[in-house]
């Protein structure tokens, strides 16, 4: 580990995470939860499927049982548009809530950060929305308190500024982000997940493993320029010493679980350990930032309506998030890893890589194999050509990607759009 | 790693971390983080060595500079007793501050602790002492801004939720306990450290080594009773997936950074990462707790108002706080490998011996054995015996540390009365 020394041009860096609750029945203790912030007339977040289920059944037990009203939305779209941003935030503001719960995967939790966020600071759709779609207006302040409780393994959103949608009309993917977004407390219940199909694991794990290694390779937080003030240090600092430790394990965690998670079902113990590790990169990417194959992602997903994804047959077509981001990181990793060959072999290793034997000319190269094999043995897609995509595409999809700025700055080798082009059409296919 | 499924008393762990900025020249920006938290009129504990150091000159003209007004309280007793606590209350009552800031080791944030209490809270000065020393009385709200900065490396102090001090006339240490407590960001700037004695450094860094192990070992936080109310968990939870992340990166950084820093005054990198050790080990152990060595060294410095410590010699005869922990130490991971062999295991791992060929029925021996070298390695007295106690000391001792049933409870074995003084007994010299 290099030292900490002030030649650089930044040299502090800052940590908030949100409280986090995590076990086994933590949903159980919502009500309890909800009322210590005050709320009295609660909105609760979901979706169509979970709606029926027994998590959205505990939850609202829970608020009622503490004596809140609670009023159920459960129009969220899996892989939420414009649109239905819109429609959640047009009844929040009807509800005149003074909390928010939302329990669901990232579709759920983003849907409920942007209807917290207009009901409580009513303003144009696009004011918030980031540049160059919206006008990246900041957030006037506090947002309504929200309890967030992730039922995939996972986006992280629990943790995170962000709350992302697909802005249609444009065919691009975007989003929100501002600190006030961050939810007030994260509620993760493990056992939510064990009654998620394999596919979505996969799509959700892969999310997991990206943001973890996203963020453990993001430039480091001194190669960014002393702020000119000190409260503007962006929320996306780079990786620094306290996210890697949250990356880091991970990458442990999802290397060691992922594929049993995949493999048997009734591997709770896989599952508990994969919610853990969504949580924890959560925290660190929210800290670190992530980098191109998430700026990628957002073409791919953005498009592409027409691919059905196992896990997903009860949806709109669309290309799953995780799914969106990970079929190009092996890609993306061959390209960054020269910029930090060490770290992309430790990546390797905490995914379970042999890499003893290797040198730094052989990072990105590990690095992609390992991920491409957990890959392979979770069902995923083999690269972006799986999802209907060819070469002719690849101007599109660059183009799309380079608007993604604010998230190619934070690799640790920043691509200009031959480089986009090269790694897209690398990212065809992987075996 | 063991599963986290429910077939135990408790499934649940929470995590509350005080937000953090950590970094060269961190203290630079204290008047922006100060004044972000809407206060005027500041006062600024640190202790009489501090108050002419570059240090606290940094931070009050960062706090002048934003146009505040800046009160310095330097009357903190290193090592705090009732008496200084008394002091620094009356102080902080009669200035009607909005806002707290202390720069110095753990004497000064704990005072600077109370003294907010006792400010913003009035009551008894025994009313808030945990019991049986004092009622134990929980706080009755939050208190005032608080930005904890310190300057050894250190006691993770600004992580905490707790404010120690020697009840001089019980010769015994006890302290104030509640979440309230907790600062409202920590402020880390290891430069700071730069100045520090290398009998500071061995002191301090000792601490942090023992709240790493002492965290990493506490018992499991599924082992302690479901909680009749989800707001009634206690906030030494045990140890948990979360706080042994920060534990276990504790143990790493001292075992290779500890000595270094000890050996060469000038190796700043090693100071910096001790640093960073220090206050991950702080929100490990906030989280998890610490348990026998700590609550052992409650009576080593509390029976002992005759030592001298290099480093300290400009301070009244006492032992310091990291040394009258670490003193106890092998003796008791001795005691308390047999619980857990494996984590004893990985502790000594960790600090950097060689396990490899290490059964479980060595797992004590190793991390005693490790820890007692690197105590030799940094000029720490050989056991109590060096501190000047005697087999003719060990019954009180005993009655001393069997009061603090409250650490006590969270050893992976807990001690009887008979087992303490087994323990003192072979605290009494380790080489
Ligand atoms: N805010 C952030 O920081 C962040 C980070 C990454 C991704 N995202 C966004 O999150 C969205 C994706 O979220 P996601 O991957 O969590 O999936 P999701 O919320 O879209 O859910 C996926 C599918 O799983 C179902 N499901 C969810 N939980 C279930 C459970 N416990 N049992 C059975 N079925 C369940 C849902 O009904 C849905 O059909 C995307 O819009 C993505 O852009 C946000
Ligand atoms: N609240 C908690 O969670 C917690 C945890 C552990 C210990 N403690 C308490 O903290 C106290 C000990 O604090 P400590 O170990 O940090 O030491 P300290 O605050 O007592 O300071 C030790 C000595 O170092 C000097 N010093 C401090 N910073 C310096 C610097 N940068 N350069 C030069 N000299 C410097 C001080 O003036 C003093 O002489 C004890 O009372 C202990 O019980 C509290
Ligand atoms: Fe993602
Ligand atoms: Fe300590």
């Amino acid at each position: 580990m290099a030292g900490l020394a002030p030649d650089t041009p930044e040299h502090i860096f800052t940590v908030e995470t949100v409280p986090l609750k995590y076990g086994h029945g933590a949903l159980r203790e919502l009500g309890h939860d909800i009322k210590a912030l005050n709320a009295r007339r609660v909105a609760l977040f979901t979706d169509r499927h979970l709606a029926d289920s027994e998590h959205v059944a505990i939850a609202r037990e829970a608020i009622r049982g503490a004596g809140l009203d609670v009023v159920v939305y459960d129009a969220v779209a899996v892989e939420p548009t414009d649109a239905s941003f819109r429609d959640a935030a047009a009844f929040a503001v009807d509800g005149n809530f003074d909390g928010f719960v939302s329990v669901g995967g990232g579709s759920v939790m983003d849907t409920c950060k942007a209807a917290n966020l207009y009901a409580t600071w009513p303003d144009d759709f696009l004011a918030y929305v980031n540049a160059p779609m919206g006008q990246g207006k900041p957030v006037p302040g506090p947002l309504k308190p929200h309890l967030a409780c992730p039922t995939t393994c996972g986006t992280g959103s629990e943790m995170t500024a962000a709350a992302i949608f697909d802005f249609v009309s444009e065919n691009v993917k975007t989003g929100i982000s501002h600190r006030a977004l961050k939810p007030t407390r994260a509620v993760v219940d493990p056992t939510t997940t064990y009654t998620l199909p394999v596919g979505v694991v996969c799509s959700t794990g892969l999310d997991v493993l990206t943001h973890a290694i996203e963020s453990w390779t993001a430039r480091d937080f001194r190669t960014r320029d002393y702020p000119a003030d000190p409260g503007s240090r962006p929320p996306y600092q780079g990786s620094n010493p306290w996210s890697d430790i949250g990356s880091m394990k991970a990458i442990e965690l999802g290397g060691r679980y992922l594929e049993r998670a995949y493999a048997d079902p009734s591997d709770h113990e896989a599952r508990d350990w994969l919610m853990f590790a969504s949580t924890l990169a959560g925290m660190a990417f929210g800290n670190a930032g992530v980098h191109i194959p998430h700026a990628m992602s957002y073409a791919v997903a953005g498009q592409n309506h027409r691919f059905v994804a196992t896990g997903y047959e009860t949806e709109k077509p669309m290309v799953p998030h995780g799914i969106s981001v990970v079929v190009n990181a092996p890609a993306a990793f061959r390209f960054t890893a020269s910029a930090n060959p060490e770290r992309h072999l430790e990546a390797a290793r905490g995914l379970g890589a042999d890499v003893r034997n290797l040198g730094p000319e052989h990072a990105g190269e590990a690095l992609a194999d390992r991920l491409a094999a957990i890959m392979r043995n979770t069902g995923c897609p083999n690269g972006i050509g799986d999802l209907g995509y060819t070469e002719a595409d690849v101007p599109s999809l660059v183009k799309g990607a380079y608007q993604q700025k604010r998230l190619l700055v934070q690799a640790p080798r920043a691509p200009d759009e031959a480089d986009l082009a090269a790694i897209f059409r690398d990212a065809l296919r992987y075996w």
